[in-house]
């Protein structure tokens, strides 16, 4: 799939290519000719093979308040190829097909060092507009204007340019619209699993929420040998969806009557759920998934989060009950040396992450892609650059 | 050390003995005869050599609201020889060595059976006045008045009917002035660092109150190879008690002016300690805990309660930060299981809790014991039944 080094005549120079540009919140992309400029030291320029859109895309197009800005590039779920690179960039070279991965992972410092840690004291993870060490933008708009980035990826172009911290070299032969399938929700959901919560065989697990992120978490159980995985969500068509990766049983939470979601999860695990996952960012769903949670080795692990709001628990079921809370972010994976090895798993089919990408479209229907995902139509729509 | 079998003939009767009785809030414990019925099916009459007095049941004498209740016989740390069993105890025989403790331990059900918890699920923990698993009592006052149980032990009685499931057999060599060191917060404190935490070589750890929960813990942790123990207390005198248990660094929170104490142990630890432990029961102490905790690999472990308190969290925090919260009753430990290994540890030298006890008296002289730890003159104040 990898192209070899096509652009090198491009290298040092800006190039000149399209972007899907957000400039007012909640109005469509617009595809215009923007200037990618060189890599500086320590940065990779890459051509984007394909990208696919995340509900975060979506998020912070259609908001007004900050760290929302416009005009942006958006996009951060991608697949390419390395066209140059910057001073000190040994990592990589030119033709390298490589994810970029918006949790940086620099290498040196004491938390990308070690194997317990995926969040680089170096670089921390912010909704920066800036690329990643410093305040400035690698894109312009053809009359000058700066144009920002997000989440130090913005793959909604045919180039961008990213942080090395931020690029992980994988297999040339996994196929580009599943690659991009490693670099946000759904890896974060298997690694929420796989590693963060280390699910045992025998286990039961509730999965808060049947999006991508929830769909994966199921995958991921379901390789870890869970026997009991639930699903709760508002939509009833989930339960089908969620089946063909692992669910095995379902609450609509709008069928519940006046019973908390809690209660009835209590009843079907004999006690609650060994594991619980929180994968929506909703204040009450981690009250409702903690409060699922089995006592003394319960686990409940919460992979999103409310901006302002607070989480709060009975102080003495904190104690009597001795479950655990744990924070995920990117399901605890470590970008350089976690997803290689769950790409080499897809590629050895244990993972099944195909039913992942329901739509396609051209660059030029990119738009119709976030159609998609409002209605909730898709589950990740892939947006080839040039097909 | 074991007395064999002193009582035979008093088996299936009521014994009349001496116990202190806390007859009205606040007010000194009175030494009264009274009458121990015969143990029932599954229960054992314990003859108590020692007891100790831990702040739990100095909280239980003074308060005036339920759980608490009068006339009652506090007391939960002791040791004692078996007097008689009841029906269908096989566990221990009269002259066995045991220690009564406060959390069941059935054997039974999912829970005892499991090596992950500590959390019987047939008797379930609470403040009960009566003895485990029927509402009654077995202590009667001359007046044939009902007297209340206290944490299902009852040891300020030279007497006391406890349920098997509340009794662990222990190594009759174990001094005794230290046998009852392994029945409350002593053992919680070893518990919380050895096994819930399961504190690692060369890792720091921060300990929120230096009482003798917060110094076993301190004595767990240096066991375990901690290489930084900083203790938080308000009083200053603690630093140095701490020194005997591993305790290296002092932070006297009542001296740090505007700075919160998690900036300051945040600074100590070069980014949060890996291990942060409340041993206070304080809200606000297990938000300083929380915040002052290493990102992605710490874990704070929660030990004491506020009754009606919240404990709140930003939900950001809880993502991005990656941290664990834990909570940990009589620190994670098993009572049958995991007890006599610690008292193994303590015989063989590796465990010091020598300087837990600071001072002992005669049973007469109870009300002495009290005062010594309303003082905070006392770690631990061993009260002799007879001596």
């Amino acid at each position: 799939m990898a192209e070899k080094s096509p652009n090198n005549n491009t290298a040092g120079k800006p190039i000149r290519c399209r972007a899907a540009i957000a400039r007012i919140p909640g109005e469509p992309l617009v595809i215009e000719e923007v200037l990618v400029a060189a890599p500086k030291p320590r940065e990779v320029r890459i051509k984007i093979i394909c990208t696919s859109v995340c509900p975060v895309d979506v998020t912070f197009w259609r908001s007004e308040h900050p760290p929302a800005i416009f005009p942006r590039i958006l996009g951060h779920e991608a697949v390419g190829v390395v066209e140059s690179v910057g001073e000190g960039v040994h990592e990589v070279v030119e033709g390298d097909t490589v994810i970029p991965i918006f949790l940086p992972d620099c290498g040196e410092c004491t938390d990308c060092l070690s194997a317990k840690s995926n969040l680089c004291s170096k670089l921390s993870f912010s909704i920066s507009p800036w690329i990643g060490r410093e305040e400035t933008s690698r894109f312009t708009d053809i009359n000058g204007e700066t144009l920002y980035h997000f989440l130090f990826v913005s793959s909604f172009s045919e180039y961008t340019v990213v942080d090395i911290a931020h690029v992980t070299k994988i297999d040339p032969q996994t196929p580009p619209d599943r690659a991009c399938l490693f670099t946000c929700g759904v890896a974060a959901g298997l690694g929420a699993a796989f590693k963060r919560a280390n699910v045992e065989a025998g286990t039961s697990v509730a999965i808060f929420g049947l999006g991508a992120i929830g769909l994966a978490v199921a995958e991921g159980a379901r390789l870890c040998g869970a026997k009991k995985i639930i699903g709760v969500d508002v939509n009833p068509d989930k339960f089908e969806i969620g089946k063909k990766f692992g669910v095995t049983d379902f609450v609509n939470s709008r069928n519940c009557g006046d019973k908390p979601v809690s209660e009835i999860i209590i009843e079907m695990t004999d006690g609650g759920a060994d594991y619980c996952f929180e994968c929506v960012g909703s204040t009450t769903l981690v009250h409702e998934a903690y409060a699922s949670c089995r006592k003394a080795w319960g686990k409940t692990v919460v992979m999103g989060a409310e901006p302002g709001a607070m989480l709060t628990f009975k102080s003495y079921e904190v104690l009597d009950k001795g479950k655990t809370l744990m924070g995920a972010l990117f399901g605890g994976l470590k970008p350089k040396s976690d997803i290689p090895i769950l790409i080499k798993r897809y590629m050895n089919k244990e993972l099944q992450l195909d039913e992942f990408v329901t739509h396609e479209v051209n660059f030029n229907d990119i738009n119709k892609a976030f159609g998609l995902l409002l209605e909730g139509k898709s589950l990740r729509c892939v947006i080839w650059m040039n097909k």
